[in-house]
This record gives structure tokens, C-alpha cells and sequence, in this order.
């Protein structure tokens, strides 16, 4: 075990001495690359077309998430001696696997994230498979079972991402679709205020017309959610199988996704302010979904 | 008219005059001063007693809707030339007023702001007058009226706090409590996430037991929202004069607010993660007053 005694020098002498195996046979190593190097380095990756490209994830919820689901995928490990305590079954999966891990400084962490969030924690490991709209779809309770699914036809900000995430998870949502033309990524700052939920909800990249079809073939319903002028949430039936669909920030939903929805919903509200935060729509119907749907289906 | 033939030349060179005009009588000016120099000011302020502590503001509807309220407490404009159009009414009210404005570049905003965050201005400005409970509590619908009000017993982090002030606009709530021990504040970047909710929700600051008492005799029910083992919140009926307690991120609620709350509320879902974001758990519980207080009284 390598924190067993707690003292970081001897834990890093020996994860330097994993990092130096692992890492002869592939690139030149730096001590703490900055996240300009970060950065470039998916391109030298790229030039073998074999090894895919690494994820880096942080935040301590988010990581200990992933290395739960998907242990197999870790391939490097940074953290701080404050955190040897809590991922202490961690570093012992990369002693038997010979994978690398470092003690470092917060402020190695700082620029290794880019981000000051990092909570002690910073894994590189590879992507999860990624799931193709059909297998997504099999995945699902059969029609006419409920069955709820999300579409982001935009939302870029990571906190946003990572927060809508959250409440899907919470909220026992099937998977989020992103068209493959807005290419949509969990980065480490949403996989961070996601907090593990990351892990939990499937993110699928779709072609937006296929996936129109596909949907309707499964029984789905759309629902575009509008900031004004659509009926009010709470004065229509959810149907039981549905893709709530929001847009970006700012600009909102793109004109063939509104076409594309049955229903366009719109959350009532004062009027005092424009509208609301994309995270806090979500949450709001998904917890109306989960009441009117869920408890329609078991009251309990 | 300052922005009338679009130079930031000219207008700069405007601003300066006005700029140095005013601070003559004060302070010693910096030409851009740093979030570090900007973090020494109020202890200077603070030696003259009468001056009150000026708060930066930045984002372009959390400024216009402080703006929209409050113009008389605007001390100083920094903005990028790409704002000029946006801003021209409040630029035309510096001029009137004599308040000194600049036009910068972006990364001088990223230092007065210490974001990156900004889009492009920022103001200086008079915080609100504080309110007293007493005061927010005479604003409320006389028992037994509907009336909800937040009550914060923590909530530290900025994203979550402009959030929740977002939505609590947005459903219309009468206002925010927060421990006067908590000493919480609504920052800069708070109030930009609020996108200019923070001007329409009044924050309190009071002691808790206090609070309390004054809350009860005005006929309010406290209730806690909790993560698990309370009450499923769709298998209650709210009060229609309710004040909802949120903890703080991680640490939760203290255990007096929890006790002093007579009712204790989880929100469902599908157990697949520990709990909602706080801001998501606000936006589900004021969604659900909405549906079924609101719409019980006024049924629409």
C-alpha cells in the first residue's frame, strides 16, 4: 500500500518510479506540465492513430466516479498529500496495475486543470465508449413504458453542462443527446460540478435528423422548452415518453429543433426577469416529470 | 451624447476629464488598478467613516438591471468599445451626472473583475441600502396570504448563490434570509451568474433567532430541504406561507435551522447519486410552490 505510512517523499519516489516505466515507452516527460502542453499534447497522440485521445477529469467526486465505474480506463494519477486518505483504494489499483500517480503541490493541480476547482485531484484516463444512439435507445424501458430522455441543442457553458447533468442523474434520466454538429463535450470543468453524475448519464452524439426519426420510431414525444409563448408547464400532461429539448444560453433553441418538437413548454413564472438558467429549466421539469410521470405510474 | 460618433479616442479622453474631476477630492487614481489594489481599497475607505463601501458589479444584465433600479448609485463605468452601443443610455447618464467613465480593453476588465467573465463591463457602485426583516416582512402578503420567502444557512459558493437568486426572481419570491452570522454577500461574479435577479430579490442579513421568532409570528412554516429521509416533497402540501432552507454545499444545514424547521423535505429521484445541486434543489422546490400554491389560489 503505498500510503500506508502517510509520508508523501516515499510515495512519490515510488509513483516517480511508475511514471518512469509507464512513460519510457511512449513520450518525454515533464515534471508538471502546464495546461499549455496539456494541450498540445492530443495532437502528438494523434499521430498514432491506436492510442486514444485522454481525458482529464477533476474534482474528487468526479474522479472517485469514474475510477468506480471504469477503473480500467485510469492511466495517470495527480494529487495532493492532503487527498491520499480518501483515495487511498485508488493508489492501491495503481500499485497493482503499475499505473502511474504523483504527489504534487495544489498549485502543480492548478495548472494541470487549468482551474483553481480542482479539490486536490486530477485524473488522466481514457474516454468512455462511445454509445451510439441505437444502443442508447435499447437501453430504454420498451413503449409504452415512461421512459425520459434530454436533448441539448447547444449549451456550452461547462457549469451549466456539468449542473444539468447533475439533476438528470438525480432524476433517473435515460441519456442526453447532443447533435453531432454542435459537438457538445463533458469537459473536466463540467465533469467537475457534475460530480460524478458524468458517469452515471449516457451521453450520446447523434446526427439531429436521424435521431428525429429514431425517436419517433420509439415512441418519443418532443418537448422544446421556450422561454415565453409556449403552453404552461404546469397546465398540460407530460407524456410518459419524452425528450425535453433546450437550447443554448443566449441564443436559444435553432429553428429545426422547435419545428421538430410537438410540444413547446414554458415554465410560468413573475415576469421579472427574462428567463431562466438552462440548469435550473431542467431541474424544474425534471422534477415534474418525476411527479406527474413517475408517481402516475407508482404512487408511493 | 459620448458614444455619438463611436471613438473610444474621444470618449476616453472625455471619461479621463471626468474621471479626474472626481478623484481629485478623494483618492490617488491608478490607472488600471488590479484586483489586488481593488482589494486594499475599502480599508481606505473604511477610515472615513461616511463613505460606504463601494461593491464592482460586472456582466452586461447584471450592470443594466442595477442600472434599471439604481442609477443614482453608480460611481464608475469601465466598459470595452464593443459596448458602447449596448451601453449608450448609461454613458449618457455619466455625462449628465458627471460620472466618470472609461473605455478599456478586455484584459484590463479581466483584472478589475478577476474574471474572465465580465462581457465587456463593469461598474462601480453604492451597494443597496440593507434592509431590515422588519422591513421585508411589512413588503409580504399579509397572512394568511400565500408568501414564500429562502432562507440560506450557508451557500458559499458564488455560481450557486447567482443561480438561486434567478430563479427566486423568476418565481417571484418576496426575498432571501441569510444568518447575519453567515455574513453572506452577494459578489461580483454572484451577481452576474443572477443575471440582474440580485436587484430584484432583496437579500437580509438577520439574527437567527430573531428571525425566527419574527417569522413565526407572521404566520410562516419553516421547512428544511434535506437529502434523504424526509419528507417526499411530492407527497406533502406545501403551506402557502413557507420560508425554504437550503444548506450549505457539502456541511448541509446547521443543526439548529434544522431544528427550528418543522417541516423536513427530500426531493425524490433515482438514488444513482448522493444529492442535487443546491441551486437545482431551489428550482425544483419553487417550481413545485408555484404549481401547487399558486395555481391552487389563482388557478390559471
Amino acid at each position: 500500500m503505498p500510503a500506508r505510512d502517510g509520508r508523501s517523499g516515499r510515495d512519490d519516489e515510488r509513483a516517480r518510479a511508475y511514471i518512469e516505466g509507464r512513460d519510457a515507452a511512449s513520450r518525454p516527460r515533464r515534471a508538471h506540465p502546464s495546461p499549455r502542453t496539456q494541450a498540445a499534447e492530443p495532437e502528438a497522440v494523434a499521430a498514432t492513430p491506436k492510442v486514444p485521445r485522454e481525458q482529464r477529469l477533476y474534482g474528487l467526486n468526479a474522479c472517485l466516479a469514474a475510477f468506480a465505474r471504469r477503473p480500467e480506463a485510469l492511466r495517470k494519477v495527480y494529487l495532493t498529500e492532503a487527498r491520499i486518505p480518501a483515495l487511498k483504494a485508488v493508489l492501491a489499483w495503481c500499485v497493482k496495475q503499475r499505473i502511474g500517480y504523483r504527489i504534487v503541490e495544489a498549485a502543480d493541480l492548478d495548472k494541470l486543470t487549468a482551474s483553481r476547482h480542482h479539490e486536490g485531484v486530477c485524473f488522466d484516463l481514457l474516454p468512455p465508449t462511445p454509445l451510439s444512439l441505437h444502443a442508447l435507445l435499447e437501453r430504454q424501458p420498451r413503449a409504452p413504458a415512461p421512459s425520459l430522455l434530454l436533448w441539448l441543442d447547444g449549451v456550452g457553458n461547462p457549469h451549466n453542462l456539468g449542473a444539468l447533468l447533475r439533476s438528470a442523474a438525480h432524476f433517473g434520466v435515460g441519456g442526453v443527446i447532443v447533435s453531432a454538429q454542435a459537438g457538445l463535450d463533458v469537459s473536466g470543468a463540467a465533469a467537475r460540478v457534475a460530480e460524478g453524475a458524468a458517469e452515471v448519464v449516457p451521453l450520446v452524439q447523434a446526427d439531429s435528423s436521424e435521431a428525429l426519426a429514431a425517436l419517433h420510431e420509439h415512441g418519443y414525444t418532443l418537448a422544446a422548452t421556450v422561454p415565453r409563448d409556449g403552453t404552461p408547464l404546469y397546465a398540460t400532461t407530460l407524456p410518459p415518453r419524452l425528450v425535453l429539448v433546450f437550447g443554448a444560453e443566449g441564443e436559444g433553441m435553432s429553428g429545426p429543433m422547435i419545428d421538430a418538437a410537438r410540444l413547446r413548454l414554458t415554465i410560468p413564472g413573475s415576469g421579472l426577469i427574462e428567463s431562466l438558467n438552462v440548469a435550473a429549466s431542467v431541474a424544474v421539469l425534471l422534477g415534474e416529470y418525476w411527479r406527474s410521470v413517475k408517481m402516475r405510474e407508482c404512487p408511493a
